[in-house]
């Protein structure tokens, strides 16, 4: 599974009055550009709940450096940052599109847990295999 | 089911570009009152939902006459518009505390529908009871 | 200035615990398709505000037909409604990629505002021209 | 300054399919608390910004120990964790009202800067008054 770039364009919504994105939209941001990642590796999340794993976020850090603006497109890249038996990380950095400055980055840990259950449980071999670790 | 006033602290999160409360974020203010109305009735949303009914809206019209803004300690007031077989409306007022003026209104038309069916079914006796229907 | 089209993916933040997209999120997706439809017009709203213009919404409608889920690929429709004076009004039809049927329709009825004195002023000539109202 | 407590009731708008409350709402809620605990100390979020201060978020981590749900009514602690030149960090807890139990705790990193010049500026001596730093 390699990196992902998504573009997305900040809408009114995403602002506040400082005019900037509010700080708390970009876990959403880093949201979008996962399902986008699990996507291009052909296992999407969607699929993943279908067949019994959940990824519920069980820590998160963001880092802001300069802010998008309102009507900015933004490149969202994502990628996996490291994954270890149920534990699994992923690291994002938004950018400006044509620009080499990250105005945010940080990164998301998960756990693969069962729908069923809510217990910690391996991830699924369709998984390993799309991201190439099995 | 009388009306309900409930206050609200607008945060920095609410707040768009222009320094006002962004228009799609009193939809979720008219259901937290929508919320507190019932609660207040004694029969919860929540307990609604666990005895087997949903409320989906299926239609909201909003009035924006005034902005509220950052920190604005605002008053929202929800009441039955209406009720008649399956179909309920609860319309709420936006106010800042202590004030007349009216920033926003508008209301919200919900439907009964079954947890289980996903189809229309008259209102539970607990409501009707609750709100005085019954 | 014809109608637009714009494809949008939808996160799991836009869904709330009935398993749909949440009725008040829909109000950012009408927002993210007028600013499409406005770019298609070679006027973008970010211009417009620049040059001393703001469209704050006066009134939205919005019906929902039938929920839009997560990971969905939607395609929302927008176009002028109406424009007369000062007022304008912007529809908005949500469907899923490849479907015919809405999931969820509506408008937002905006005043054109003068970003200095906040009162209404005449559109700009230059959004007249780009809509071929002049 | 000492820590404050702020109740949150969870409306539906904030939770997501999986019947909890969507990981980045959680940053909303930090920011409902940072207001409570600077309005405690008598200098207001708002009247830092009208005296040419604002604080705007650097750095944000946050720990997912246990879900919040549709309607739970929620205490949120805040308290400075640090402040050091022209930086501040204020740490939060969530808990279920009158459980001991940490559902997510976290902070978040500022900086104090101007609203003229965007620069690191000095924190205003109002503000270390208030907090009974000087």
């Amino acid at each position: 599974m390699d990196k992902i770039v998504m573009e997305y364009r900040v809408p009114y919504a995403d602002t506040d009055q400082m005019g900037v994105v509010y700080y708390g939209n970009y876990l959403t941001l880093f949201e979008r550009s996962r399902n986008e990642l699990m996507r291009a590796c052909g296992y999407t999340y969607k699929k993943c709940e279908e067949e019994g794993w959940m990824l519920p976020v069980i820590h998160a850090e963001v880092n802001y450096h300069s802010p998008a603006r309102y009507d900015d497109l933004l490149e969202v890249t994502a990628f996996v940052q490291s994954q270890k038996g149920v534990r699994l990380e992923i690291a994002c950095e938004v950018r400006r599109k044509g620009e080499d400055r990250v105005l945010v980055d940080g990164f998301t840990r998960h756990c693969f847990v069962s729908t069923k259950t809510f217990r910690p449980v391996p991830p699924p071999d369709a998984f390993l295999v799309a991201t190439g670790a099995k």
